[in-house]
């Protein structure tokens, strides 16, 4: 193995989506790029992990790629501890995830795949990035957003990021102009579920919705998205609400 | 519907589970009680959502129960999203999901389906308990931990609980010694995955692992469990890491 950067690269749209093979361009800019991804779209997967069946990993690469890559079977969190545990020589230096087709910024960072295979990696120690775009469409041009992922990638590799804390990135509509620190905006779905009735007569559902977002704050992801900005907010996989414990013991747990 | 709380329960581990009847049979003291919980088990589904799939609700209640039953085809999170959307005609007083089989301490509440439908409903404003014990067994006896579900649960239908806020209980082995305010552990799972050979010779892979905990903390809620205490941990889901946004505000995003 060279001494360049060894750069674990995953998704949740599945291994053959374009914003993973644009990710994997920019990624062979930098390091040695290993590619552990889904065999089929895991949107929407979360925090997923396959407990209860077997897993798959399936070697892809041709002769002719910088890349060396594996299909999995699993979720993206899957992917992650598969690509970590049983694939790579050594722990990567990088896990980037993404390009995400669709955006996941305010609370859509907790129903993500992609960013949960990039929490996966800073639980197991490595700087790690996930990277999505607002524009859902399968022919996004992912071209305009390769030079500030060099940007943000340059950035981790020559800073690092501190224990317990990866990086979720969203680029806006064009033109970007430019890139802004943020917090997670509290912006919600409002649920609104399609039902439907199959041929043999009985109810279904398809979950569809609206997104809400009522925070007025200027130093959320969502107003710097609407204002064209990439936006980079740092999160943390530490869930405890720490502001809540001292009121909290103030509670009567007496029987 | 009477003037009693709505109390709307879920789990993952589905809704035919020991532990969902021993949660339901405690909010039946409390309130008038609606269960909406997935048809199989769903562990570690973290925060996952039905996006590409249909969704099935089946009515379950039988006429001489307190509580109206419904099992969905979904996630934990897609339940609670159901229940609040399709199935109550008010948002619940009070949303608890448990009692899981397993424990959900340090780094499992992101694995969690458990967790994740508390967060769920959480999200949509829903003041929200997350139940489970350490003990895994399907046989495991819920009687002991009934008076310490009933002493947080009175507390939060008194005292309601902060925007942004839900709390994470986890029970010990016996004897409980008391209820404890902790904050998540730093430990995590070291995967071992269990590589095998089908019968038609292809590998595959079963998740297996260790559990480390590298946090000595004696304000853990792994400390408090192994000795043995009950601990809530209040969990947020704003998961910006405010303490790196100042020093990220220091790295050089010109290109």
């Amino acid at each position: 193995m060279s001494d360049k950067p060894l750069i674990l690269v995953t998704n949740d749209d599945g291994i053959t989506a374009p914003g993973i093979r644009a990710l994997i361009e920019v990624m062979n800019e930098f390091g040695d790029v290993y590619v552990v991804a889904p065999n089929s779209p895991q949107s929407g997967m979360g925090h997923a992990i396959t407990l209860d069946s077997t897993l798959h990993i399936e070697a892809l690469t041709k002769k002719d790629e910088a890349q060396v890559e594996y299909s999995c079977s699993g979720t993206p969190a899957d992917c992650v501890k598969l690509a970590v545990n049983e694939i790579l020589d050594r722990k990567p230096d990088l896990c980037v995830s993404g390009i995400n087709h669709g955006s996941n910024s305010a609370i859509n960072v907790l129903y993500s795949g992609t960013m949960s295979a990039a929490i996966e990696a800073g639980i197991e120690g490595i700087p790690s990035i996930g990277f999505s775009s607002v524009d859902h469409s399968w022919n996004a041009d992912f071209e305009p957003l390769k030079k500030h992922i060099r940007t943000i990638t340059r950035n981790v590799l020559e800073n690092g990021l501190p224990d317990g804390v990866v990086l979720n990135v969203n680029f806006p509509k064009e033109p970007i102009k430019g890139i802004k620190v943020c917090r997670q905006a509290k912006a919600n779905w409002i649920e609104e579920f399609d039902k439907r009735t199959s041929p043999q007569g009985k109810e279904y559902y398809w979950l569809t919705g609206e997104f809400v977002n009522l925070d007025k704050g200027q130093d959320t992801d969502l107003y710097a998205l609407e204002n064209n900005y990439a936006t980079i907010v740092p999160v943390q996989f530490d869930l405890t609400a720490h502001h809540f414990i001292q009121k909290l013991n103030t509670w009567n747990f007496e029987d």
